[in-house]
């Protein structure tokens, strides 16, 4: 079953990833070798999700940086700050993001000797954060599982799943392990509009994994769980901060209520990465405005009236005392929150 | 300012409608004359909208009626009754339809003479219809208007605007009114997946009233609630039944719960002939599953992955006790709700 949404290509001289724009419809792998070419894959949301685009981020850092002339190890870390300035500001909703590539560049600061040597550490550097958002994924995915009883059926919005990350992902995780250790679950998808990441890429991801999914719109949420089809939600995070408000696509914080009215447990799953204990609530999240044109244009058609605002904030906040608990690497944490 | 969305045609031999389903990019206006193409344009949302359709139906009964070779008193009841049932099956769930038709129908019934005796009774029945509803649009705003304070922001979901009635809408009826008195009023409108009506339609009346009017998606709705940017919550109805439970668009019943949840009012504007007090409550309502393709693709684009199921039930329930107040062309009804 399993896909890879973010690796080395074979020389490590690119990122390969999966053009998550072209799914359902199309697969096609790309090759990133230019500093504007890993940017405006992680813009364009070609590559995405918060795990997938940290380990892009930390992998497209090296490739740009091994393409610039940077003779002394000085100008080699200089191009290298530069470089991780620009990647980190595509952007500023997803800590990982920031995370990651700064990490590669500690790791390349920290390094002595030549220009090949430090490349060579940071790839290393680069290497570890996929592995370990891998193992990460496995372990949400254990932990989660257990709460997933046999014929369950989980609703997610988004996508939080094998394309989001460098492994199994962080919302589907649970689902996969499951399905794994042989008991039947279904998944509720909201179709996530604007860019329709349920119904282009959960959807996709699932049925390839043979686990059955139903795709609906985001306003249709609410009647099925009132119907009684929803046993619990399991949605990833962009940004988890140190009271547990959570960043996350915008849509979560009214699913978040609304499993709240129907008494449906809440999961918010997430790698230690996405946690920023640097800021004490969910009014600090930056939120990302991002182009009025993916609400008010469908392929080249205009669907809004002319000259209607359009808001298209990509996130929103849910406040912490809406979250059951959080399926985490570390196991699962129950309130009261409080993440360091 | 006003448009019509359904109208005879100069002679009354057809019922001229504005085609829904080019707006906002196109204005076209068509002659429906044929059984099938009043049927077409409803079934594929040409006209819409629970008082439109009901106008639709009404008037397209006559003219489809008008073009039957039916000589004698008994044969044009006898098919006046065949057409009256196709149309009033072409959509189940809004009780104006059916309503409409057979109210146009008993009046043929009710009328001696001849053929052309009977037909014109029938289509001063449809006139009826259609004058009875502006002005019952009109009681309405001018009920609604009054929760409307200055500067207010109004969220409403869909279109129940003047193109889903035959005058100012119902729930926008009110934000006509109070603009029209001189007050500043801004609508936020969902865009309502899957066909988009806020977007296409909402946002078009409005901007062409001159009412200030931003578009966001379905799941952005609650973080804008949260934001304090909604004083108050319209919405229109397709069908109320005896205690009050309201069938109306996707996606209502969650916006429902939100407003709640902030202490925001929620308001269902609607003329009397959407109440069905043949319903005792909402669980008794037939939901209208439609196409899953209006989910699955975009234009000619398939968006949903190829062998994931996909839900469209168009309408939802919304229970009586999440309702504020119905705003109806006879005032503002307070709970305990209690139709007859």
């Amino acid at each position: 079953m399993v896909i890879q949404s973010v690796q080395w290509s074979p020389d490590q001289g690119a990122v390969r990833i999966i053009d998550q724009r072209l799914l359902p419809t199309e697969y096609i792998e790309r090759d990133l070798v230019t500093l504007d070419e890993v940017c405006e894959a992680i813009r364009t949301l070609a590559v995405r999700g918060a795990p997938a685009i940290g380990i892009c981020g930390a992998m497209g850092l090296c490739v740009a940086l091994s393409n610039s002339k940077t003779p002394t190890r000085e100008t080699l870390l200089q191009r290298a700050r530069e470089i991780a300035g620009v990647i980190a500001g595509t952007r500023p909703t997803a800590v990982n993001l920031a995370w990651a590539v700064h990490r590669v560049l500690r790791r390349a600061e920290s390094t002595g000797g030549d220009a090949d040597t430090i490349l060579g550490a940071m790839r290393d550097e680069a290497t570890a954060i996929l592995e370990e958002d891998r193992a990460m994924c496995r372990r949400i995915g254990e932990a989660g599982a257990q709460l997933i009883r046999e014929g369950a059926c989980v609703l997610t919005h988004c996508n939080a799943g094998a394309l989001a990350t460098g492994g199994i992902g962080t919302a589907l995780a649970p689902v996969y392990i499951a399905a794994g250790e042989g008991r039947n679950v279904c998944v509720l998808a909201t179709e996530t509009r604007p860019l329709l990441q349920g119904s282009r890429l959960t959807a996709w991801e699932l049925t390839r994994a043979g686990i059955p999914v139903t795709v609906i719109t985001d306003g249709a949420a609410a009647s099925r769980m009132r119907a009684g089809g929803v046993d619990l939600c399991i949605v990833g995070a962009d940004r988890v901060v140190a009271n547990g408000d959570v960043a996350n696509k915008v849509g979560t914080y009214g699913l978040a209520v609304l499993a709240h009215h129907h008494g449906i447990p809440f999961y918010v799953a997430m790698p230690s990465s996405t946690i920023d204990p640097s800021l004490a609530s969910g009014a600090d999240i930056a939120i990302e405005e991002r182009d009025p044109s993916e609400v008010s244009t469908l392929g080249s058609r205009r669907v809004t009236a002319e000259h209607a605002a359009v808001g298209n904030a990509a996130f929103d906040v849910t406040p912490a005392d809406l979250v059951t608990a959080f399926i985490t690497d570390q196991g699962i944490v129950f309130p009261p929150f409080k993440f360091e």
